[in-house]
């Protein structure tokens, strides 16, 4: 019998109580979101149209270590927090590697996945302030889910813009946000300037991240009393989702483990941010730490082949301008890649970490390797994991399996950030052969790399 | 801030050693299973063509009321057990009723239900048996999707015949089947005579699980090395599911909480007999007891205006006969009815319990009226409940109800049993206001019970 359970549960009263900002103990700051009109670094006022106030000054709050997260906030956690760690005994046996394999589940709501996190903080705030409705937009889905059960609970209208692609491949997804009472539009839509834009230089585009940001944004900027959020990439949202290490190192150490590795999905970034937080925080201080993997699609290789430099955030080139690792802000994924981590860029803060080499390493990794992947740990752990998931678990697997060859017992904790309940258009590909893998060109990323932005920095 | 916890969690070790077998401690015994030829109770031996040894045995066991689980059963119950006791306070502010709410959430595995609990211990003795195949049949897709996940993990092979309507209606619960491995068949199909004659007798049907049961036995009593498992109805079943009252009294004994109502869905009932299993041993012994309500669709009724006799468990009249309420075994559910509890009959035990007033109530709501509630309970408590958990959430709703208006502060135990992420066709029809309620007419439920057998007994 083993000591350690098959799931660690933290207490209710162990739900964090402060955020973790690892901007604060970075000795390289991240590159401050610049405004494109001027080039200057945005000051929480000058974000404050968008965002809302309190989510503004978190954006560029690059001193503080710790912010309290308010008690309403953590009413709200309650509902879904503290998330369980599982050790993966199960996926030890199957592979019979000596690693011990742990994974930090945030899928257990209904949004399947680890972004209610952060949208339980943004529609507070915003809840705070007096604003009545939200815009935002969805790729795979979980952030606008997430988004609308948030609402939901607050009471705070909300408007969806999801990725065409997405939305016809996961018709329930929508639906499901419906059933929480968002309002969802398939992007790029009528619905805005930007999306008639890139309908008709793109006609019958599937849509992408960076389109259906810019239309939420300027749903945002066009309707009296609302604000746009995002669910990833930005600072706050790294913020937000710090929830996930602190939680993940809690249990952790009250079992005596701790990570050689910890492996994360990387598509915009909140999740890997969150979940190596506070490990994070132990090397920013010149601590032993673990080995940080950051796992991408190869079909969608910002950090692994990407360029840091100024971008927008969105294809419409409507945002503020951030250094990141991107693809470029035209660039579109290929239509065969399935659901979420499509994004052409990378958290700031990740980019810059990795930039230095404090991120150790980033892994592209093809998708029906990946399937493979999220098959055998479902049948495994009783979990079928989202896809973006499956990436981390990827990566996983193979290092648990360098371990069998090695003998060594290295302990890994990756990211199991959601459920595929909705994915399963990508799971019938996969199980019935049709899945294919693409990996672009050079010359696809220099198309991509030539609508970059002229800005200094 | 409240002193009882949103969710409690017990631990591993506290994952039950023994279910619990209401029948032991019943004086008035459920009625035997007949022989349909012979008329003749059947024995552990006459069952074991069907069922593997153990199951037969624990099928008419109805003397020993604590029967030890396997350890390899345990094992697996680890990878989703113990399951939460979640207390709805969010709802409870919503209703703003004195009511104090607790429902055992079942749902935290891919199965998305209780389903696990049994489909377990089903497959854990075929294995041992040196059984190598199995088959059955599913309705709304949860049993399923749960034996699939149970075969994945021991590995057994299976092949499922699902209700054709239900394949339809949900496209994704085949591919999760299929992801675990299993070979799933839409029925009636014409691999099977059964299959064949229905289709001959009711053309373009869209199945029931009386057919697909029908199906499933044929598939199992033709081919070699392979046993029918069944998900609901059957004594063994709601034994396995002892596991869900067990867990649930041991939790709420630990805050300090005793039920007054213990409120849970019925379609073949495995889930209210779990849940109700140990409360029901104090009402049984004699000792206080909290009042137990039934909820079944107002559109398959089958306690509050079924005949209580003998019949087939299928549609195609090949299985042993049970004493239950039954609407007769060809009665077919309109075919607006949204997913699970379309079975005809129901569990011999619970039917046995309700004739003798001792199980005490059982209620039949519409379906329009159960995805109100629904709909409140998710975006109050960030789950998306199973459209069958919802029939016991809208009884929860109205009991709650009447506590703000008499001002009693009743403890209500319902079952969630499950979440709603595969039945999201029935949810769209909801919000788009395209769902109808049906109640069927005396006239139409005449029909099935002209389909009885004549049975003595």
């Amino acid at each position: 019998m083993p000591e350690i359970p098959y799931r660690i549960y933290l207490s209710e009263d162990e739900i964090p109580k402060q955020w973790y900002n690892m901007a604060a103990d970075m000795k390289d700051k991240p590159a401050p979101l610049l405004n494109p009109g001027t080039g200057l670094a945005m000051t929480a006022e000058e974000l404050s149209p968008i965002f809302c106030e309190e989510l503004s000054r978190q954006e560029v709050n690059i001193s503080d270590a710790f912010i309290d997260i308010p008690e309403g906030i953590r009413e709200f956690y309650k509902a879904f927090r503290p998330s369980p760690l599982i050790r993966a005994y199960n996926l030890e046996r199957a592979l019979d590697t000596p690693a011990r394999i742990y994974c930090k589940f945030e899928g257990n709501n209904t949004s399947g996945s680890h972004k209610l996190n952060s949208a339980a903080a943004q529609v507070y705030y915003a809840k705070q302030q007096g604003i009545t409705s939200l815009s935002t937009e969805t790729g795979a889905g979980q952030w606008g889910t997430a988004l609308s059960m948030a609402c939901a609970f607050y009471g705070v209208d909300l408007t969806v813009y999801m990725v065409k692609g997405s939305a016809r491949q996961k018709p329930y997804r929508k639906a499901v946000m419906e059933s929480f009472g968002a309002t969802v539009i398939a992007s790029p839509s009528d619905t805005t300037n930007s999306g008639r834009a890139i309908l008709e230089k793109f006609p019958g585009t599937d849509g992408s991240l960076g389109c259906a940001i810019s239309e939420a944004v300027e749903y945002a900027v066009t309707h009296e009393n609302c604000r746009y959020v995002l669910g990833s990439v930005l600072n706050q949202v790294l913020l937000h989702q710090s929830v996930i290490g602190i939680e993940a190192k809690a249990a952790m150490d009250k079992i005596g483990e701790y990570p050689d590795l910890v492996i994360g999905c990387a598509g915009g970034g909140s999740n890997l941010g969150g979940l190596m937080s506070v490990y994070m925080r132990e090397k920013l201080q010149g601590r032993k730490a673990p080995r940080f993997i950051a796992v991408e699609p190869a079909s969608c290789p910002s950090l692994t082949r990407g360029k840091y430099a100024y971008d927008f955030c969105d294809t419409g080139k409507t945002t503020p301008l951030a250094k990141m690792y991107t693809l470029g802000c035209e660039f579109q994924p290929s239509p065969n890649h399935a659901g979420g981590l499509r994004y052409h860029g990378m958290s700031p803060i990740l980019s810059k970490l990795y930039a230095d080499g404090i991120l150790d390493e980033a892994r592209g990794v093809e998708q029906t390797k990946v399937f493979d992947a999220a098959t055998l740990f479902a049948r495994q752990e009783t979990i079928l994991p989202a896809p973006e998931s499956a990436h981390a678990i990827r990566v996983t697997i193979d290092e648990a399996l360098r371990c069998k060859e090695t003998g060594e017992a290295k302990t890994i904790l990756f990211g199991l950030t959601g459920t595929g309940y909705f994915d399963m258009q990508a799971y019938m590909d996969y199980t019935s052969g049709k899945m294919t893998d693409y990996i672009p060109t050079d010359e696809d990323l220099q198309k991509g790399f030539d609508g970059l932005p002229q800005v200094a920095g």
